[in-house]
């Protein structure tokens, strides 16, 4: 397809240039390059082309930067990327050095904030619109934010706050397509599904709104009698309505693929001069069939043939493996439940959920909630087992002390995506765990790097050990270790000859690039062995021991080196006396940017490479 | 007062061999219990007197521990502990070894979880039906939470999870008292005011209900018809109830202080079988006047003459002087805005919530929310200053990362009560931020000791930095510091000795001790500098040079040893080819029990005689 006019667009003002008859022309040079885009380079599809009409519509009504767009994730703007001047660069989406698939200030005023985490759009947008009433700005502040994101506890301190600031000009477009990440859940959904099927009532009022936008000396009154009238059908009609009960105008539901209707809307929205929430029905993966039948699947996607709509086969994963044994547990141990925040898919819970739906609890974007929760399973005989993104897990970072640790109830914490995680940069990244948890008292932190010793660290948070244990391995597949590497299932083991002088010490997938280094250092004979820690929190005294003797140790961290495992070992052998030469390759910024991981592992000297070269160069220091 | 009653009750199973006729003189007794004890060891006052007949009436209802109470927070479960066999050493309440002022189930089978922190309990509870309903149970869980817990968002992820386990036996106790620690916030508080005042509907039902109660085998279809029938009246009276919104029923409201009320109406929440939430007013410090006409000074208070109502004067604290301090630079500086969440008396910020209120926002207890709220305030020109303690900052880690270090925007994150305590123990220390800030890319965090170091950080970060910073202070009041000490705003401090090989390393308000273990160590002979860091996250390089020619190392921290700033400092020390004698005395488990903040302090060796002790141990051992 020709994009006619799409690359002509260098701004909103574009946008707004345009007419109204051409737009749906512009819909679809969006959808298009967005479907060939993400078919290349991989990314989240079918939210992008479910917003996409609710992008240009934005754009013609707001001013934009004036007017602040928030979008909540962020994993749906790729076409307002690409109607900001990012047209041109559009192709390296999500590729090292080029567009991010979140929202990201440093690419474009346009972009507000760094986004990527669920259910903070409404916040931010109801401080700038807060601040804006101080500084008596009349400028919009729009929240954009999708279903999902409604399970999460944020949105509703969002509402709360939202609520009472009658004067405050906040937007808050509810993007509806009726599923979050993976399936909508809580009793909230059913009500939106109500909600969603009460779309004749808007569609009566759409004209005379639109209407009285054209007045605007007179429109702002007269569109307020008309919220009132509404207000009082509504309550004849709904039973109730959450937005209401939560102090903020509720204006819907309206067809959020027909841009004539939801310019209509948005023009009304801005007379209200309140926080108000604009209900909109969009499909996800809309106009394209492979992504409108298996939104789920389509979600985000690898990079996949468009034209088929075959999504390419992956090996085994770390997540597949994890799942697939908690689910031979279950079978075998009917204590054993599963929690997921909406992740059931990407965490490998599909067949657990399928099978044992009754021990399957999927709470949600609500992360904070999921470890109480787990708590309260633990608490009536349960053995509770919460998988969870690293990135995500920092949402409860403060239920992990007080819900967990301090408890001392079993329960195990899953770690998934724990590390470099590539392509999705700065905010999907899982390399603060380590650190966070470093200072956590009575919790086992295990790190394992294959497949067995995953199973390993199972069965004995499970099974050998007492209180809460924390199980955390990397995106993407186990690496290849030596065959003469057994898995022990201990705190850590010593790889390579004993008597060397000189020791890697690591932990995780790093295992398998020590492995490799330290042949490829036997080769130009240089001795190494690898101190590989199992246990990272609380590190094994006895493991210091193997040091003894040892005259310079690099130490390789996956993972943010401030407050990270690394640190902590170089403290304790100089507490210790141990004074051997020591080196730390950790990351110091944990905002690692995005690309390939294998990449960005080697960029950081985390790779196999790197540890050669640091060996080599701490011997010539030496 | 004589405890005829109370001091024969040994578990709930002799509260229910009360006749109904003494259960008046029992609320009377343990509110001479609490108010006495409060009055001689501090605690939580208010709330505790507003919760007696509720807790009366819970464990006459109930069979404790099969059927599982979990209290929000914990700080209002002293007649909770009252009655079940802790009425003999209820006078250690809040000394160290004795009574915990919240939850512990070191103390109690009655006391199901460890609690301190808000909003969590319905959760758990949720999390105990499931497992109850897998498992086949026919027990119950109830959660007591007040309406200030409400304004936390982890309460709606419960509520909507909650929503859709139509046959849980979870109870939710909405104990209203129309206050939540300071004032209530948020729109959700005036849907509340309304809901309170139509208690007269209830009561009607109360009487029926408590008859069918009594028929157990036709009692449940019948109140489940009577439910019916209030809903559907309801459904004509109230235009929505954000409870019902959620999934979950609603009864109420009902009168507090009226036990056989209250009696009846949690049999009628019995019957439900299903997630069930009862509405009660009650009235903050019920019975003592001074606390019912002044709920917020009482909520928590010191020991006080109960006779006379009079709450000690105490001296200035770091808390009044940040406050105070605030106000005046907001006087200068319209951009200047404050944040707390529910805690404005507490964190000095009522004088200028009076003066500023267009520039004073309480959030309510919803610290996840104040983040990426500050975040907008920061984006349309407003310099937002976050207040908070620092235990209740652990619940916005994520939003630390994600919402302020990433986004680059000036705001400040003030940690009131970094440190030790004191009397609330395990869940209320500051011990955590220095380990989890020590991962926090791109933020500055700040440790001052004296109130004029605390103006200056403040002033730095407002003026003289670009992006977010930190300023952490303790509870209580600025220790003495020698004269000679001169504040510069510095990254860190060298006092002493620059030539001494002994080196004391620490930071806040450790530094008075450091002093004085000085000037000790000097008197006998021993030559000791001290390296004051001013600024822990990132250290200056330039400070480890302050080190060179340095032959013992001792760091004291007040804070988590586990990946802390004294871990970072040995590391660095190690990495660097320094390696003095390094002694690193920190807390291993943050969890530090109730007692005074000095005796803990010196148990610690964190006290001046701790650390003379260490240089004199470390210097032996050299």
């Amino acid at each position: 397809m020709e994009h006619t006019l799409l690359e002509k667009i260098q701004s909103p003002a574009d946008v707004k240039k345009l007419e109204p008859e051409q737009l749906p022309q512009l819909a679809a040079e969006l959808r298009d390059t967005i479907l060939t885009t993400v078919g290349a380079n991989g990314g989240h599809l079918a939210s992008n082309l479910g917003s996409v009409e609710l992008t240009i519509a934005l754009h013609r009504v707001f001013h934009s930067p004036e007017d602040k767009i928030i979008w909540d994730v962020g994993h749906q703007a790729y076409a307002h990327k690409l109607l900001t001047g990012r047209y041109d660069r559009f192709c390296t989406l999500r590729r090292e050095n080029g567009i991010s698939g979140f929202t990201r200030p440093n690419e474009s005023e346009h972009d507000i904030v760094y986004s990527g985490h669920s259910s903070t759009a409404i916040s931010t947008a109801l401080g700038i619109a807060a601040a804006n009433v101080v500084g008596g700005k009349k400028n919009y502040a729009v929240a954009v934010v999708g279903d999902g994101a409604l399970t999460g506890g944020l949105v509703y301190e969002a509402l709360n706050n939202a609520g009472r600031m009658k004067n405050a000009r906040l937007i808050i477009i509810l993007n509806d397509n009726g599923m979050s990440i993976s399936r909508n859940v809580g009793h909230l959904a059913k009500n939106l599904a109500v909600m969603r099927s009460r779309s004749g009532y808007f569609r009566m009022k759409a004209a005379a709104e639109r209407a009285i936008s054209k007045l605007p000396l007179i429109g702002r009154p007269l569109a307020n009698r008309l919220f009132k009238l509404k207000t009082d059908v509504k309550n004849m009609i709904y039973q109730s309505n959450f937005f209401e009960d939560m102090g903020v105008r509720y204006m819907g539901p309206i067809d959020g693929h027909n841009i004539s209707q939801l310019c209509d809307a948005l023009e009304g929205a801005k007379l209200v001069h309140a926080p108000v929430l604009l209900h909109i029905n969009t499909v996800k993966g809309k106009g394209y069939a492979p992504a409108e039948e298996r939104p789920s699947e389509f979600h985000g996607v690898p990079p996949f043939d468009v034209a088929t709509g075959t999504l390419p086969e992956h090996g085994c994963t770390y997540s597949e493996r994890f799942g697939e044994f908690v689910f031979t547990q279950a079978a075998k141990d009917k204590r054993i439940c599963a929690i997921t925040a909406a992740m059931s898919l990407g965490t490998g819970l599909k067949k657990f959920s399928e099978t044992y739906p009754e021990r399957f609890f999927d709470v949600g974007i609500a992360e904070e909630h999921a470890l109480p929760y787990a708590l309260g399973l633990a608490k009536s005989g349960m053995l509770p087992v919460f998988v969870v993104y690293s990135t995500f897990l920092q949402r409860c970072y403060d239920q992990i002390l007080h819900d967990c640790a301090l408890q001392q109830s079993k329960m195990i914490i899953a770690v998934d995506r724990a590390g470099i995680v590539g392509e999705d940069g700065e905010t999907h990244n899982g390399l603060f765990d380590p650190s966070f948890f470093n200072g956590v008292p009575n919790i086992a932190v295990w790190s394992p790097c294959t497949y067995g010793e995953l199973d390993k660290c199972f069965v004995n948070a499970l099974y050998h050990s007492e209180g809460p244990s924390v199980i955390r391995y990397p995106r993407g597949s186990e690496p290849a270790v030596p065959a003469d590497f057994e898995v022990t299932g201990n705190a850590y083991d010593v790889y390579g000859d004993p008597a060397a002088e000189i020791a890697i010490v690591t932990y995780g997938r790093l295992f398998a690039a020590a492995a490799d280094a330290l042949a490829r250092l036997k080769e130009r004979g240089v001795n190494v062995k690898i101190l590989k820690l199992n246990r990272i929190v609380p590190i094994a005294a006895t493991a210091y021991e193997e040091l003894d003797g040892v005259k310079e140790v690099y130490f390789f961290e996956e993972a943010v080196r401030g407050g990270g495992i690394g640190e902590s070992f170089g403290s304790y052998l100089l507490e210790h006396g141990l004074s051997p030469q020591f080196r730390l390759k950790a990351i110091s910024n944990g905002f690692v940017k995005q690309g390939k991981s294998a990449d960005l592992l080697a960029e950081f000297g985390l790779d196999s490479d790197g540890m050669v070269r640091a060996v080599k160069e701490g011997a010539d220091r030496a």
